[in-house]
């Protein structure tokens, strides 16, 4: 069997030149980065007006569900059924890249090119999101070190700094020593790059004004007094929107079947709205007639931001949402091994099913016709399909099964002509809450509506927190709930559909670039560290450039 | 007076395919980023075998030399003399684009375009070697968390990690704090990304099988039982070189007259060898007539260590050195406050010249024909013109007033003759030292027969490590040596032509990887600060991307 990088090494690529021609773009309208990498100018002068649909999953696990895949291979059927159709996807983390085996560039034959490239730099937007986020880091230590004109509190600079490695080391730190020419000593420490308030800025942010405004609100520290700092009062946001002058605009590939692909920008979607840029589903939107896009994690963390979060700024809400869901991963929320997977299991199927249930009843709140995707693996039996397909239909929505991994496109056929009839339908957008409620109502509604919670407990830090959030009038925002992904609820190992649970939160962080507030809930981390067996030790590259081990 | 960025927005830029035409390359041997940047592909298939020509310069001061600017000045006059010339220069580091006045690319009517790009991220080659650099610390403090099989002192990481900012803050830090489930606490720090050894490496290999075997020897830490570890050692070779696949293809760009720019590396001039890559050396010798190439900091730095590091290992020597003089940064030389610089000096200017003097005297030492350029500033008098005219005569060379920040290419039109004369001169080049001597040795000849010093003492630190080295067989590399780039004493203080002192060595560094030893001397730091009022403050771009305040 051919891995995934040797069946994009088989494949070949058009020029992207003719893949931006696809959607309306000439050459002046790009920016070409090698013959298979584009950046996509902006303002975008195209006038298709497309069809939306949010590709979400059930809870990740160990088992993996193929989302990426599915929504890549998607993308390709439409083409399969002459429609024309463009994805919007994230860029993938380096960090987890050379972590666990796994890019996120999809699989089999469903995959977007050059993943070689997508994987590790790109167009180098990461790196200018890093360098921006670092540089000002320095510059707000800079002003302690010189003097401290604006009276900043060293024990309260809330701007950690960051690198897109995982690296556990650089979680807690102490930083400044060595003597009066080298700083102030405080305590400090490192998140990820996508944890990085400046990747959801990026992320959206509509144009370079919009992108500009939003940094300048960024929240960095308090003063001695408790008053809050921000970038503007550092005098830095010209320089910080500079560094992200080229990161700003989408990027162009193709899916191995020469689909277009947006590929842009990468946030968390425990700890951040965790969507592609909206400046990249909006391309899709505009320069195809059906766009198709993804959210990070399962329904209740990128699905829900989506919808309650990134839907407002985009400025126009799904047409259809497909959840994805496996016969493996449900028996895994059904209580069978990791080992165990490959034997049919009827029952365990139908007790983690539930999981699945939760969130089709979730999406469907919103008022948008909801279709699941059944992801086949070879290990599924008849009698399972057939317990799950029941299942499924016994929920009010039907079940297309899809095998894009092994047949690409022509593998998503019936998804995609379900979805063409799905996004005619006549539906009304039911937003969970208003951004003028509370902030402890709009985090129970999310607890109860979509988590299936029974209570919210907030520690005495977010207590505080949110009285200062109330009095300096941040609290009209919404919430961005930082969560463990594998569960409902904040303990990543409680499975399945549970009831009668308690959210436990830590922390309100007020993001004033971004605009919501994050809740720290559970023991949510935002550096993540590197396996025993890191995938790093097991790539290479030859004399002649020839990439193996990369997933 | 229009302003850099003003002039460089002004002028309209060829694309980068017609630039690559005039090399002999085609369509198919770059790839292009965006219309005016491009990355040349590796082996490169061009036959020219130019003529290569040094610009390095006096000891730099706060008066500006310009050598940049003479050296893309240069490469447009030999256009106006209608002879073929491609220029190869380092890319500027970011962080002293943040922190003071100046990038890297010129300046005035000798600028390389476009400036915004080239001062930012470029084409992602720093990123790249900073991500790299510091992937390798996580890997390293990964392994000693999972089990430490290696049996690495903590106390004993030599790897420390890197960002591309001027961040005085990181220098000293205590990581791994947090618990067991964050790393192992120990001491730690970050150097600015141009002095790490990725860097160097990146810079002098031939191709990428010679960076991979590179990056497999550099040492990273000692054992408890004082046993070197590499990065091989660690089994992580291939990952580091992958990381590295599109940063090791030089970069083309344009002067604002359309002379081809290979623009490749940045490594620091006082802390490692200082000249681009030699593969972007060698592709302008293989695709031009005459190739010029710039030396970091002063002759005594920069061009010392291209002349005993960088030569053998592009396997060709300058045919014609130029050193960049003003009559301003002499008189400060003499003694002349920074203010009182606009005033004719003829004294002070006679004073400071004996470090131009030691210049001369020192490249001549190796054979090579040697020329001086005056670098014209509005200042100048012609008594003082003619007073240097005579000191360098005097010194057995010839001196060439230039104009290039004014008049661009037409600025150097006499320089350009003179050099093509001189390239036809026979002449023997004669090397400082041989590898094969004793270290000790080595450094003497520098601090001797370059800084004209008189006795170099060793710190007992020093003394230790050299044993080390010697045990280990790693002492027949040449030494790259750490000095302030202001004097030729390792006392930034000691302007002019000092004698009589004394080289403080406190440390001795094996770079198995870059293959030199890096001797540091005096303070140097391995990561700046940013000033008072850093360049950042005053950045900004409008909602067209408009940028100004970039220097």
């Amino acid at each position: 069997m051919k891995t995934d990088i040797e069946i994009s090494q088989a494949t070949k690529l058009q020029n992207i030149n003719e893949i931006a021609e696809k959607l309306g773009l000439n050459e002046e309208q790009i920016e070409n980065y090698g013959k298979y990498k584009a950046k996509i100018n902006l303002p975008m002068h195209t006038n298709k007006n497309g069809k939306l649909i949010l590709v979400t999953s059930i809870n990740p696990t160990a088992a993996g569900e193929g989302k990426t895949t599915l929504t890549i291979g998607l993308g390709d059927a439409f083409k399969h059924i002459n429609k024309n159709c463009a994805i919007a996807l994230r860029e993938p983390s380096l960090g987890p890249v050379m972590g666990i085996k796994g890019g996120a560039t999809g699989g089999g034959y469903a995959q977007v090119a050059p993943m070689e490239d997508i994987n590790l730099f790109f167009t180098g937007d990461f790196p200018a999101i890093t360098e921006a986020h670092d540089t000002l880091s320095a510059l707000i230590d800079n002003h302690i070190h010189h003097g401290n004109k604006l009276n900043i509190d060293p024990r309260q600079v809330e701007w950690k700094r960051v690198v897109d490695i995982n690296d556990r080391e650089l979680r807690h730190t102490i930083i400044g020593l060595g003597g009066r020419t080298s700083g102030v000593p405080r305590e400090d420490g490192f998140d990820i790059t996508v944890a990085s308030e400046i990747m959801a800025v990026l992320c959206l942010s509509n144009d370079l004004s919009d992108l500009k405004q939003r940094l300048g609100k960024m929240l960095v520290a308090y003063t001695y007094d408790q008053e809050p700092i921000t970038v503007a009062d550092l005098g830095v946001t010209g320089a910080l929107t500079l560094l992200l002058k080229d990161a700003i605009k989408p990027n162009l590939v193709q899916t191995l079947e020469h689909t277009p692909a947006f590929i842009h920008g990468g946030p968390f979607a425990n700890i951040a709205h965790g969507c592609n840029s909206i400046l990249a589903t909006k391309a899709a939107i505009n320069s195809a007639d059906y766009a198709i896009t993804e959210a990070g994690f399962g329904a209740d963390l990128g699905g829900e931001k989506f919808l309650d979060i990134t839907t407002p700024n985009i400025g126009k809400h799904p047409d259809a949402i497909v959840i994805v869901a496996t016969i493996r991963a449900l028996k895994l929320n059904g209580g069978v091994n990791k080992a165990e997977l490959d034997n049919e299991n009827v029952d365990a199927l139908l007790k983690g099913a539930p999981n699945l249930g939760r969130h089709i009843q979730n999406m469907k709140q919103y008022g948008q016709p909801v279709v699941v995707a059944i992801n086949k693996f070879t290990s599924d039996t008849d009698n399972e399909t057939k317990a799950l397909d029941e299942y499924i239909k016994a929920q009010g929505v039907t079940a297309v099964n899809t095998d894009v991994w092994s047949k690409g496109g022509k593998g998503a056929i019936n998804l995609a002509n379900k979805l063409v009839k799905m996004c005619d339908e006549e539906h009304q957008f039911n937003p969970l809450y208003e951004n003028n409620e509370e902030v402890l109502t709009k985090i129970n509604k999310v607890v109860k509506k979509i988590y299936g919670g029974s209570k919210v407990e907030l520690s005495s830090k977010a207590k505080k927190q949110l009285k200062y959030i109330q009095k300096h009038g941040w609290d009209k925002m919404p919430v961005c709930i930082a969560k463990t992904q594998y569960s409902f609820t904040d303990d990543a190992k409680k499975l399945g559909a549970p009831k009668n649970f308690t959210i436990h939160v830590r922390e309100l962080q007020p993001r004033l670039g971004a605009g919501f507030i994050v809740v720290m809930t559970g023991k949510v981390l935002t550096m993540p560290g590197l396996p025993t067996h890191p995938a790093a030790l097991d790539m290479d590259i030859d004399q002649n450039g020839k990439i193996t081990g990369l997933f």
